[in-house]
């Protein structure tokens, strides 16, 4: 079936992970019809998990109430490294066994319909851009806190993906020469000093060492350290991940100046687990430390640090503007 | 004189620092025909600079042997924070006493062509790209190491200016968290640990703690801690200054690898003072730190990292680059 036979009114936006497969049917307007989602499997391998993806993409469209035929096209969010071009990916670490994988052309086969491939963390930016905290902007920055750090920048309304498709690494940003080791393998990455693997890193040594916490208690009872016994831990008080949380925002302040002092973007939004459990609460001493180490001081405050509005939903909405905008084009909301 | 009315054949880039003034015509080819320069004399206030500026742009066309009325525009590269929209320039430290001066409209009304004006580094970086080491890349980043260190960038052709027109002051993008006093007022600032200024502190400092080093023999000779002295005692093997440079070094590869993260350009282009006098020389080793730290290492060696070509020249080549773009619509090298 040809693109301009499709009627566009509807698109999917896919966000693949390594654990789990999210699909949501998006109409013109940027809102979510209905969603889907199965278990990835990534150790059946790349065939298995294609036709699942489809499956699931199928599966929204159905709870929708719509025909697949009203679907225009695809927007997929996937770990990278990717050619979105190519619509190839590379070999991501959580996806075992994929090694330069055409998901593009072959999901497209599957489903029919032109197909939109992008770095996951790139379209969770450009969904807060479209359709969430930086709606009316022209230039965002998205860091996303997670067990790692990762990013997206929108540089005059363009989705930057780089010289070699690497743009918005800024986990690995260097903040602190020679500081702890990173799942990298080099030292003082933001993301070996401000991720939820390096501040429950430190809460864990803290304890061994005999510091007074409630975060065993809160762990016996959730079962692990979530971002959620983060979260209540703070609003407790618990002194020690008080100290620990607050030095991962210093960090992650820092790194917020570097990138203003770089980039000069319009606003820079923070989403990820950590900041969903936490909320403003999380980025207001961020904004603090960040000002700080401006260097231009003059319209400091113009500069907007925020919380991200769509949570969980920011990736398979940025897919669905992507889609939107590369496949069917017509875009969701502020350009359409 | 109407701007269409001028044959726009040539263009004057010109450079305003705290102690001299350049300027430089230039043709279509980007050929510099002329110079001219003299004393900023900048205590005598922006009414005298101002008329010191048009009086060595004039100065420059007689050299070359043209009329001024062969002149399509002039280029002025000025010390930040600048306005390039309103031609403003607010109050840069090395200009005393300038405080938000219509320099753009001034010199306009007084040598009767189209002015546009921009950030000194900016347009250094802008000369390096379109007529320098940068030709035929889409993406750039220029750092130049002098007694600070400053920044701007090209991406997909346009110079990024930023939000509040701040981009590229990447010296104080902060590497090591808690780090040594930088001139803004924060700590660990790439300028505190990389420029010229820390290489000197750093020396000097060794020297006093009683380290041995053939430089206070350099710098009697010479007068004063210079580059070039640097350059001297470094191919000697001075072994304070290959320690200290080589440190200097390694954070100016760490920056660069933050940079290459972050947005992931096609090249780098490092110069100032402190590359010129050394060349190729002192980018190899940040070349070899910064590939060890770049997050995706598909295509590494793809990412230039490079000397500056155009020593001086940049900045006033950068200026009428500009010139060319904004006032005259006739591009210089590869746009035209």
């Amino acid at each position: 079936m040809l693109e301009n036979q499709r009627s566009g009114k509807f698109v999917v936006g896919m966000d693949l992970g390594g654990t789990k497969i999210l699909a949501a049917v998006v109409d013109q307007e940027g809102h979510i019809l209905a969603e889907a989602k199965s278990a990835t499997k990534a150790e059946k391998g790349p065939e298995y998990v294609i036709k699942r993806m489809a499956q699931t993409a199928r599966k929204a469209a159905q709870q929708a109430g719509i025909d697949w035929s009203a679907v225009g096209g695809v927007g997929v969010g996937a770990p990278g490294p990717i050619d979105p071009g190519e619509g190839m990916v590379y070999s991501p670490p959580n996806l075992p066994g994929w090694d330069e994988i055409a998901l593009g052309p072959r999901l497209s086969d599957t489903l029919d319909v032109p197909i939109c491939l992008e770095n996951d963390v790139n379209l969770g930016t450009l969904g807060e851009y479209a359709l969430g905290a930086g709606q009316g902007t022209r230039d965002m920055v998205g860091i996303f806190v997670g067990t790692g750090v990762g990013g997206g920048l929108i540089l005059d309304g363009q989705l930057r993906g780089g010289f070699r498709h690497a743009a918005g690494e800024l986990g690995h940003m260097i903040v602190l020469a020679d500081g702890p080791v990173c799942g990298c393998g080099n030292r003082g990455c933001l993301e070996s000093v401000a991720s939820r693997t390096a501040i429950e890193r430190d809460i864990q040594l803290g304890i061994a060492a005999g510091r007074k916490s409630i975060i065993p208690k809160l762990v016996r009872e959730k079962g692990r350290l979530t971002s959620g016994v983060l979260a209540r831990a703070l609003r407790k008080g618990d002194p020690l991940t008080v100290e620990v949380m607050g030095r991962a925002q210093w960090y992650l302040g820092l790194l917020t100046a570097s990138i203003v002092n770089l980039i000069d973007p319009e606003m820079i939004v923070f989403g990820g687990g950590v900041v969903e459990a936490l909320g403003k609460q999380f980025v207001a001493p961020i904004r603090v430390t960040a000002r700080q180490y401006y260097i231009q001081q003059a319209g400091a405050e113009r500069v907007r640090i925020v919380a991200a509005k769509l949570g969980d939903h920011a990736g398979v909405l940025g897919a669905a503007v992507l889609a939107r905008r590369l496949c069917s084009h017509s875009p969701i909301g502020r350009d359409g």
